[in-house]
């Protein structure tokens, strides 16, 4: 049922009642107005809540003064012209994940995930320590936009398949919806890949226009109800192991604030990014209980050897991306510098210790 | 020399100008001030700047309506000194770890870290979304304090050691500064554990008085010169694994407060939970690297032999520390519930796609 109401609400655009409210930005008695038109349904569980709960937070933290108003995909326009709204102004700030505008140019796939890629934790380190926003405002400044991490899921599963998956050669021929980098890691495994907002992946399993699926995990995959088409779920995703999601703002809107304004966006981001990927964490062993013991799922875990050809259809995934143009090629340096050195620190910090107290306890 | 300067800070109680600036809180123009003291040395890399970021934060954000005066440890009142001053009301909140607080109650230790216990993002989701925050409440409120997360180190080092530790035998009749459960699990191994402020750490070690510390990671031990008497840096870590730093505010100071104030001290406390272990996360691997290449660092790992007998001390240690009170068992079970839950997901999310990807790129 609730799917039902994502459902509609994604594929309604320009619904009634939001353009109702459709007004330029004002600014009135010190007040300004911030439209967020985001990639999510309405009252999706996960991305969804966690983007109005950060709307709601502007409002509060700056007492109105900034004012927002949040329309979901479909609402406003469709999720995928979120960024085009933006850059034209017609709205002040999208929510949603940057490799959805690979199209524009392919490095926006470094600003949510890419395949073998940072954890949320190696992706956060870069982003605000380690030059990763200045690259990003690099990137997002050539299309008139500023981004900033508004949320992160952790690392993603591997999707859903309607057949086992037991070697590479299985995943041929199969129609998956899996949008940025790892959609082309799929094709050059003799896949097609699609890509679909949220809302309109369901009723393409079911129709069998897609035989299998990614999303998330667990917690945001469980309203979605992808197991009544596709029973077989995978783990560890290659494809997004981490990252961030992005609050794009209109770069002119943006520079137009006052440092404190600028200040209590960021605070407000930075807010939700961390808890975004909390609750998800919080929440999705209990969900994947929920699908095993109450929906049937049967969990399986992708094999070695489908993990090296993941690995080496990658790599020249990236030689492609490196090769689009000179700042593709400066962003997938850093990146890939970046991974190796603080995943590096990362393997004999939390991942030697979590290994030892796994065995230890048992768990 | 950036060390010597911490040293003096830390040591010398109420620094005059300091004690010059002292004033009760004063709600004039509709602005309050509020005064933090802090158990971290002034300007110390790592948490000492990551705590007065957050000071100044509160500041900025709030456009001076809460005004902020940060005394670092030795400024206003001894590191140690710090919670007592925030419960009777000599302070508005400190900065610093709860588990320095264990002798006032054992279960302080689970909201900073205790052994074998959650990394950083199980903590986090304990915490802010599955009852964790409502358990430190009722833990900090019965000595009249309110805590929220402040900071966060990631998983720590094991130590620095003067000799090699090949067995656990070797353990025996170590002094080492070591706080929180963690010291405890050293003392069931005949170690003998002290707790002390950062700042005093370094002279104690010089002087022989003690012969191992541990102290955070490779950014923050840096800037404090262990490696001058202890070679041996050992990892993983099995006494704090995450968890988080505390910003313990006066319970009735806190509750003066309006939704609005609350809010917003919330807000920057979460952007700078997050900030800092992302900051230490950036900055570890090269530190690490200056240890060992710059100054001869000798780099070890605890033997599973090892890891096997911190197991067993720390079962001893928690059957103890549930003994103390019917509120230490309830956190204790709490903890060790989620820790489960929450380790078991992370099992299959990331610490299954970080194996996988450093196998496959060969990290």
């Amino acid at each position: 049922m609730e799917r039902r109401k994502f459902l509609r609400s994604a594929s309604v655009a320009g619904a009634g009642v939001a353009a109702a409210t459709l007004s330029a930005p004002a600014i009135s008695a010190g007040k300004k107005e911030l439209v967020i038109v985001s990639t999510w349904p309405r009252d999706f569980p996960g991305l969804g809540l966690s983007a109005q709960r950060l709307a709601a937070r502007i409002t509060e933290l700056s007492e109105g003064r900034i004012t927002t108003k949040y329309f979901a995909a479909g609402e406003r326009v469709g999720a995928f012209d979120a960024f085009d709204a933006v850059a034209s102004g017609n709205a002040q700030a999208y929510i949603g994940a940057d490799y959805y505008w690979k199209g524009k140019h392919p490095a926006f796939s470094f600003f949510t995930s890419v395949p073998f890629g940072m954890t949320t934790i190696e992706w956060n380190a870069w982003i605000k320590f380690m030059g990763g926003q200045a690259l990003w405002d690099k990137l997002s400044g050539e299309f008139g936009i500023k981004a900033l991490p508004c949320g992160a899921t952790g690392t993603q599963m591997g999707g859903w398949f309607n057949k086992e998956v037991k070697t590479a050669a299985d995943l041929k021929g199969l129609k998956m919806r899996i949008p940025g980098l790892g959609g082309d890691v799929m094709a050059k495994l003799g896949a097609s890949p699609v890509s679909l907002p949220g809302g309109q992946i369901y009723e393409n399993l079911v129709s069998g226009a897609i035989d299998a699926t990614e999303w998330v995990g667990p917690y945001n995959d469980y309203f979605l109800k992808f197991y009544e088409a596709a029973k077989y779920y995978y783990y560890p995703g290659m494809h997004e192991p981490g990252g961030g999601l992005a609050f794009g703002m209109n770069a002119k809107w943006w520079g137009s604030l006052s440092k404190w304004e600028q200040a209590l966006i960021t605070a407000a981001c930075m807010e939700e990014h961390a808890a975004q990927y909390e609750e998800a964490a919080a929440k999705n062993g209990e969900y994947l209980q929920k699908l095993i013991n109450d929906h049937g799922v049967k969990l399986r875990q992708f094999s070695d050897e489908i993990y090296d050809s993941f690995g080496d259809a990658s790599k020249a995934v990236f030689e492609e991306t490196r090769a689009h143009s000179k700042l593709a090629a400066e962003i997938h340096d850093a990146y890939q510098r970046v991974l190796r050195e603080v995943g590096g620190w990362q393997k004999i910090g939390e991942v030697a210790f979590t290994q030892q107290r796994n065995r230890v306890l048992g768990m």
